[in-house]
């Protein structure tokens, strides 16, 4: 490995970008979408049927691995990378997300936060340093700020103490950042709640900072679309254009081709993968709940023009059994064709923006979800 | 397809016989172990996967497929190799052993038995000419009789009854079996416990009757196994040499050894698949527990020296924290290894008796056994 991180910008297509990513561990094609693998397992997967899905990087969990099974002993061991057998590039995030959703009498001061594990109620610490030495022992090939997460809705005033203590975190990352390997990056997060303003001020500071990437933080929590999408949108003009762009946490198929044609470059999101566990199947035509009794005799596959062998060679009868059956064999197959399909989409959104021609691909693909009864 | 079923002996050492069994779907080299596909999977493995370790046949389960998803819709599905996607052979049980170990309110009679799902209470009921209409229905290679399976231990009499009443139920299979289409085989089960003289009655008379190969059912249910095998000698010296001996629900590894030096032909066993849900490895070395917490730090795979890429290219540290973190891919790679064990014992053995070798290679097999800390 070696090499730089860096970010160029291939063509656009009104706001859409599409771009490369260079790391030491190989190139991410942007739009990009990253699997979860929370655990250092996407799950229900091997990681090569996820390379083969078209996979370019996969997201961790600090905040998992710190408590399970430890970022120095994952260091120890050689790495993230070396644990889990995946020699492409890892984005890990830095912990606040899940320190605000799963643990348990989390503390928030300016030094950091302090909470006790949803595993076994042991206490930890986690400051904006932790934060990147942990990510640093894990190996990450882009690493990301601790932010503090607000359970929302929030008075805004909260929301503005919460984004302007992200900032000063943000600072002290980039500055803990500084003894990180080279060729790896550090994104800076952006909140605001859904305020306009405080987004923007939070934009504006990060890229006063200087990262190499910047994401947006907080959203996809609830609020409907279109208020996501125009906190998307006013976020955009503060952020630089040589710089990733990366829409945390998100989302549905939708979510997707709505947010690229605003010009954001990534996403992850837990939805394919855990839909693959409750049944739900995720298509060309549209979703499809494999529980649903519709499908206890039908021998057609998911998507006979599918790519993936799970979407293709296995009849929805065989799915629905194995669903039905509680098999782990029909999480293995639907959690497989979500992300062959999450990714085939991306393959599309990359191939249309080259092409100029998103705009159509958008509303051909939105077209076709609507053909499959519900 | 086309063919007869048919099975030529290849060669012996000692009472061991390495043969290969004929179908129309493929060939079966014995010994061969048959790994179980409960309801129409292999629990946690891609079909590919158990082909790509060995596997020449999977055994399917008559109880479970009759009550879910059902013989009929799994036959308008085309049958079952092709709803589960394995085109290779295929041996149904007949129902008898679950029909006695999961299901509720059982009644046996002389025409059949009768009794309530252990999934919703619905009524059932299983004839020998019934349950060999499923398994015609399924598409079976090798079809199983219908025979009483008794909870033991019970009175001799008992036994000798149920053993009778299974004789009677294999007159009529056989039967019942003549439509079946060409090149499909039915096996005879012997019962009769742990008693020689029920056994050889037993095995005597369902060689009167006539099958294309013979079972021993109703062991490997908790007796020691010097009484096993003695109960196995005992009945081999009745079945023609010229026709598949199989040996049912069996065993751990050195209850393969011991039976395949006593003529045993075939195996099924859930313990591969079983233990890799439960964090247990078998591997070269012996069995180890992943759960343990001395296997943390440790970077070793379980066989650095395995074909299989589960017990090759993770460490134990990683299958240690998958199992404690009960993600699926524990279960997927322990059982995947488990099962390309069992079929590298298999290959193993029938090489050894190629070789005549058989007695060298048990001993320094069961030696190695040793080499892994319980």
């Amino acid at each position: 490995m070696s090499g730089e991180f860096s970010f160029s910008l291939i063509s656009t297509d009104g706001a859409a970008r599409r771009g490369e990513i260079s790391t030491p561990r190989g190139a991410i094609r942007t739009p990009v979408f990253m699997p979860v693998g929370t655990a250092a397992t996407v799950k229900a997967m091997f990681l090569d049927a996820v390379r083969a899905t078209g996979t370019d990087v996969v997201l961790a969990n600090t905040y998992h691995l710190m408590l399970r099974p430890g970022a120095e002993r994952i260091a120890a061991l050689g790495g993230l990378h070396k644990f889990m057998g995946w020699p492409h590039p890892i984005l890990t995030d830095s912990g606040g997300y899940q320190v605000m959703s799963l643990a348990k009498l989390r503390k928030v001061g300016e030094q950091g936060v302090t909470f006790r594990s949803h595993l076994d109620g042991a206490m930890f610490e986690l400051s904006p340093e932790r934060a990147i030495e942990i990510q640093n022992l894990l190996g990450a090939d882009i690493a990301m700020q601790l932010d503090e997460c607000l359970r929302l809705p929030a008075p805004e005033a909260e929301v503005a103490r919460a984004m302007r203590l992200s900032l000063r975190w943000a600072e002290r990352s980039k500055r803990a950042f500084e003894s990180a390997a080279p060729g790896r990056a550090l994104f800076g997060i952006v909140q605001g709640g859904v305020s306009p303003t405080l987004r923007s001020e939070s934009a504006r500071e990060l890229v006063r900072i200087g990262f190499h990437g910047y994401a947006i933080g907080g959203l996809a929590v609830g609020e409907p679309q279109d208020v996501m999408l125009a906190t998307v949108e006013e976020t955009m003009i503060e952020l630089p254009a040589d710089k990733p762009r990366y829409l945390m946490g998100v989302g549905e198929p939708d979510d997707l081709l709505a947010a690229v044609a605003r010009g954001i470059d990534m996403f992850d999101c837990v939805l394919p993968t855990r839909a693959g566990r409750h049944a739900l199947a995720y298509t060309r035509k549209g979703k499809i709940n494999l529980r649903n009794a519709r499908h206890a005799d039908d021998p057609r596959p998911l998507d006979e023009t599918s790519q993936c062998p799970a979407a293709r060679d296995y009849s929805r009868a065989y799915l629905h059994h194995l669903v039905k059956a509680n098999e782990m064999l029909g999480a293995m197959l639907l959690t497989w064709a979500n992300v062959a399909y999450y990714q085939e989409l991306m393959n599309g959104i990359r191939e249309a923006i080259a092409a100029r021609r998103l705009k159509d691909f958008v509303a051909e693909t939105e077209a076709n979800w609507t053909k499959e009864p519900r």
